[in-house]
């Protein structure tokens, strides 16, 4: 089971961007409990006006000292270790959430304010958490379900007080796009699998604004296509007859099929005609990669993973043959700005973060979600809904796959060039994490190719949000069942790509593809000719590095050293190359917009500080009134960018306009994103020459007519396995669903 | 071996599209022998002033008559089976090609011009040959390579006269983009592997025009950066010292290294430390689609494919569900733009199919081109080569792969939505091939999803061309060598994609995505909103939906059935999304643009005539002047295209700027290019909901704290193998290269 250790290095390495273990992150909460000017109570205790600590995660090094230890001569002292809290602390004056780094670990003796956070966080904006969702529905429980249950049950043929035939809800955020004030919008559903699919169309806005629960209150109700201003306005209408009557009833299975539309069993026409096993993967001699403290080294490459609580999956220190590609690649952020007639969909302008992106990634299933033969990694995170530290299994996975692709290869079959056809088959290494955003689930592959590649790949699948049929609805989707509508929406990922080209000092060129309008004099006729050339451009500063792409004028993006130079006096770099890239296409500086003004440039390259770590933040739900992190702040101060120290951030997005096939998932195909890194004059010729899982096959004739003598040549790797490597022993969740699933 | 054969349809299938086997073609070649009147000699006798058979392949029928086939009761009688003869006929006057339909097959009995070839082709305008570059190398060899001997063993170190230290040449032609006659700029190179990248900066300018071989010379040569108008001028004032002289030597390896620079062996830093094999796939239960007759099963999906001599892959009568998707999807044309500061760089304007581009599939290599498990099939191509018809071994592979991604997933984990994961791998089924152009190697697939989407991805590798370095070609490239440099190029590759969703009647509209500035009443204090919508544009002409790629307006393209609608009353679809569009950024009409101008156009939608069968010709190479195939006539008369038979044009390319990762060989990362078709309102929902290849677990507890009750659902579908199917014997190529090369 365990890979031939000579391939793999020595297990000592130690990784200062390994997240928090238990003991530490239990080390931590001790500390910051026993602060008692901190006030802090445990979650269970907690209540909006109590302090609390919301989530705890590893306090990334800043660069400069995680580089001295990392480029030391090996007998550096590691930056301290520290964690970031995040906290709840309303009975602050004014309210606010904090986040506190504490410091050191183990055996913390100090806590004090991020550094990183500039600006205070008014405890308005904070991210979701259970105890507002507490009071949310016990507010809805109160004053709507009761009073309403009768006209549910009637209209509906469900309620929210119920053994079968329940209704669930999911809510909108009204963010400061749109008030001042915290508010949400709850939509009605069918608890049924998949709850979005199946709106009943009664929605209810909630005024969740201060900490004092017993001010807040249902400030609107929607039902039937009509707005109310309170439960009695619309209990009384709806029995005096003075409104329309809603009259739905929940989906049922079709003839002969036993599971409603919409949920993930079996149906339709059946195929194979009999059931057969497609193909699956296998590593003949085990795993060439190996996975130890969230550090891999797979061939010539190397890197560190984390989770983050806030932001998700990151990877530091990316290494190929030995020298830094990348300090950070990180993720942002995820968007999902949704349309429609009726207040739920209008709302929903969806910053993901606000939910911890870091919290939603868990239980990936083997042979599915990733191969069997894939090595799977828990995270620990701690959050509000337990007192001690999560173990997540199956949160990343890591694996090598064949993907059946040639990642070069020539064929050439001529007595002039010679009878050889050598190639290379594009074996890859895969980093994934799978988020679920309660609906929607997206997959993040970071992969990493022979040749020195790494790409970037967003999948997004899971079910759709969906209105409630009726006509207005038909300006934004198109119906997807009898009941429901699924609006146009835009999705939108933001990344990090702390590029360091051989030292940090570096620069952002693009090459501009032209048209040369010339003649020349030994030109037929002396006419002029038109054909392609290029411009190198140097962008000086952040301003003139803020690129919103335009298809009319093809350019290649680098990030180039221009003091290490290659044999031929070129600057090594590498290549960054978007696909996937979206126009966002709402108005700048107006609602949700302000607070995501990444999404304003398919890619921005800034100055690199440790005060600007992240495009966004966990308050970005409800603060674009005025965004704790102000992106656009980033590249206003308009600093030169020659020469030092580079970020690059990128934007991906898909407009989505589903239709019926994203009945009941979205399919994955047809929805990749990416961004590819790629080198670029960066070494002497394509390093996958190396490979030993290369092959070449030589043919020669002595003389015409004769058989050829053949050479296959495989560098020595074997190639003809007679039995299978291990599979995953699918018992083992059968016998713990804990790998899958939480459960209370 | 055979896969069970419940899971596919009786063999009786007839395909009316199979290419013609080897008796077919020797029948109609007998034919053509024995019409005195078209005086044809054969290949090995024929020269530029004889009547010959060039090339040969499959007619494929009017669309009518096969539609009347495929779907007729099963009685109909198939369209009758026809031969289209390339015949070069310079005893003509004026000399022409031609292109005869030879019919019935078997057993012909007439011939007759080809109705889809409208104009006239020019003899002058014809593909390439080899009685040409018979009468090209001797004039080389008589009147330039002795002459220059002495030249060029001083200058480069080598000759064409040789046993080792050789030169050999490559030649770019002179399309009708630059001259009224037909000419072909020869460049030299060292004959090593590959010499594309070591040229050495002589070059040769041949005037072909005309029948009479003894009327061809040598206009102008290039040497050491300097234009001569004979080869004696430039012998003179190299012996007279009048002229600088080049001074260049092979290329050798590297100290330590046993291969040269640009070679395919392995070199530099050697990976992984200890041979080990990566990660291969296979088929537990083996294959699950059948290839028979040039016909493929699979699941839910049937289609022919064949292999044009001219133009390369085409497949048709693509089916799902018994649902006719695709008439037509093919390959069209492969060009190549190049650029550069001395002739042979700036006259490369190369459209591919001047080569024939069926011509250029074979031997792909199992395990390295095709996985192991793949089926691999031959081509059997007529050409100007050969007396008779050749077979060329592994043309195309056909191979179903698991792309360790899932097609779709969701995993629920609440007490709310419940404790399930369900998902489904997205298993493909994938048609490969790939075309050699001299140096370049295109990959093509088609790949086809459970959920009713098909993929065309392209792919670059294989070996760039390069011009010796010297200052003036900076402009256009990067060094890669120590001599050479590499000029950026342009890509572009021409698809046709006649779909019929639910019969040929059908509409494209475009969903154009747009921003809602609106207010609501009961909206924020009447405050205006903005949010997206979509607008559905229907295009009713042909020049309405020429369509030029534009980022800043996001659309869906959708191919209808305006009286097929889905339950909700929506017309059925399917929607066209490319990835990998690229501007044509040269002036219209201006030299070869004239001969590509599908390339203007990301797509085109056309009205569908069997005239109009192609956006290019074998002619294309030299008939800017006036195009053989004028692709942009079938827009300019600006037919109606609501409810007719459509068929979609895509252009797909790729600005290449090289650098030295570029060698030995482009790499595919970074360069895939697709086009994909994604059922769109056509199914009531995701039809892989039949898929038995899908896995759900259920994670379901009594009560809280209990272990949970754990089911996972296969659908039948085996899981767990012991041992290994079959591999390839690598032992067969050994024992007859002929799978991968034809050898003299
Ligand atoms: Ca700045
Ligand atoms: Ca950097
Ligand atoms: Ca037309
Ligand atoms: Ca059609
Ligand atoms: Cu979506
Ligand atoms: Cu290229």
């Amino acid at each position: 089971e365990e890979p031939n250790p000579k391939l793999f290095k020595d297990a000592t390495y130690q990784n200062i961007f390994e997240d928090l273990n238990s003991s530490e992150i239990n080390e931590v909460l001790d500390y910051l409990y026993s602060q008692s000017e901190l006030k802090l109570v445990k979650p269970d205790k907690a209540n909006l006006t109590t302090n609390y600590i919301i989530g705890l995660e590893l306090h990334v090094p800043n660069k400069s000292q995680a580089l001295k230890f990392l480029d030391g001569n090996g007998r550096e002292i590691p930056p301290a270790r520290e964690a970031k809290a995040y906290l709840f602390l309303p009975q602050n004056d004014p309210p606010v959430v904090e986040e506190y780094i504490v410091a050191p670990i183990p055996r913390p003796t100090r806590y004090y304010h991020n550094p990183r956070r500039i600006k205070d966080i008014p405890y308005r904006v904070r991210q979701f958490s259970n105890t507002e969702m507490v009071v949310a529905v016990n507010l809805l429980r109160k004053e709507v379900a009761t009073k309403v249950e009768n006209m549910l049950k009637r209209s509906y043929g469900a309620s929210f007080i119920c053994k079968k035939n329940c209704l669930t809800f999911t809510a909108s955020a009204v963010s400061s796009a749109f008030s001042k004030e915290r508010k949400l919008w709850i939509t009605s559903l069918y608890q049924l699998e998949f709850a979005t699919l199946h709106p009943v169309g009664f929605q209810i806005l909630i005024n969740m604004d201060g900490i004092n629960a017993s001010n807040w209150k249902i400030e609107k109700l929607w039902y039937a296509n009509k707005m109310f201003s309170s439960v009695e306005e619309l209990v009384r209408k709806y029995e005096n007859n003075e409104i329309p009557k809603a009259l739905i009833r929940p989906p049922k299975a079709s003839p002969g099929e036993t599971s409603v539309p919409g949920s993930l069993n079996i149906r339709g026409k059946r195929f194979p005609d009999v059931p057969t096993s497609g193909p699956k993967q296998y590593e003949p001699q085990g795993h060439r990669y190996r996975v130890r403290n969230q550090h891999v080294d797979y061939l010539q490459w190397e890197f560190n993973f984390r989770m983050s609580y806030a932001s998700g999956i990151q990877l530091y220190d990316i290494k190929f043959q030995n020298e830094r590609i990348m300090y950070e690649l990180s993720m942002q952020e995820i968007i999902v700005i949704y349309a429609g007639a009726t207040p739920h969909g209008l709302y929903a302008q969806l910053s993901d973060s606000a939910f911890g992106i870091g919290n939603r990634a868990h239980g990936m299933m083997p042979g599915v979600d990733c191969p069997e033969h894939a090595t799977f990694v828990d995270s620990v995170i701690y959050n509000e809904d337990n007192l001690t530290p999560k173990t997540y299994p199956n949160a990343i996975c890591v694996f090598e796959h064949n993907t059946a692709l040639p990642l070069r290869r020539h064929r050439s079959g001529s007595s002039r060039s010679g009878f050889f056809n050598s190639g290379l088959v594009d074996y890859v290494l895969i980093l994934r994490t799978m988020f679920v955003m309660f609906n929607y689930d997206y997959i993040i592959d970071f992969v990493f190719h022979q040749n020195g590649a790494i790409d970037v790949k967003v999948h997004s699948t899971g079910f759709i949000l969906s209105s409630l049929y009726y006509h207005e609805e038909g300006a934004y989707g198109f119906r997807v069942s009898e009941s429901s509508i699924a609006p146009v929406h835009h999705h939108l990922f933001s990344f990090k790509a702390d590029m360091d080209i051989l030292g940090t000092k570096n620069r952002y060129m693009t090459l501009d593809t032209e048209v040369e309008n010339r003649t020349r004099k030994w030109y037929e006729n002396g006419e002029y000719h038109t054909q392609l050339t290029f411009k190198r451009n140097l962008k000086s500063t952040e301003q003139k590095a803020a690129y919103k792409y335009n298809f009319n004028t093809p350019k290649y993006h680098l990030i180039i050293n221009n003091d290490k130079l290659n044999k031929y006096s070129e600057p090594r770099g590498y290549r960054i190359l978007g696909k996937g890239f979206s126009k966002q296409i709402l108005p700048e500086n107006h609602g949700f917009e302000r607070t995501i003004t990444w999404s304003r440039y398919q890619m921005c390259v800034t100055k690199r500080k440790d005060s600007e770590d992240t495009s966004s933040s966990m308050y970005s739900m409800f603060d674009s009134g005025d965004p704790v992190v102000d992106f656009v702040s980033y590249i206003n101060d308009n600093e030169n960018i020659v020469d030092e120290d580079l970020v690059a951030w990128l934007s991906l997005g898909m407009h989505h306009i589903p239709h019926t096939e994203d009945v009941p998932n979205t399919a994955t195909t047809g929805n990749e994103m990416s961004i590819s890194f790629l080198p670029f004059n960066y070494f002497t010729e394509d390093p996958s020459m190396g490979s030993r899982d290369a092959v070449r096959v030589d043919s020669k004739i002595k003389s015409k007519g004769q058989k050829a003598d053949v050479t296959i040549e495989r560098y020595g790797t074997p190639h003809k396995f007679s039995c299978l490597a291990k599979q995953y022993d699918f018992q083992k969740i059968v016998n713990n669903a804990s790998v899958l699933f939480q459960q209370p």
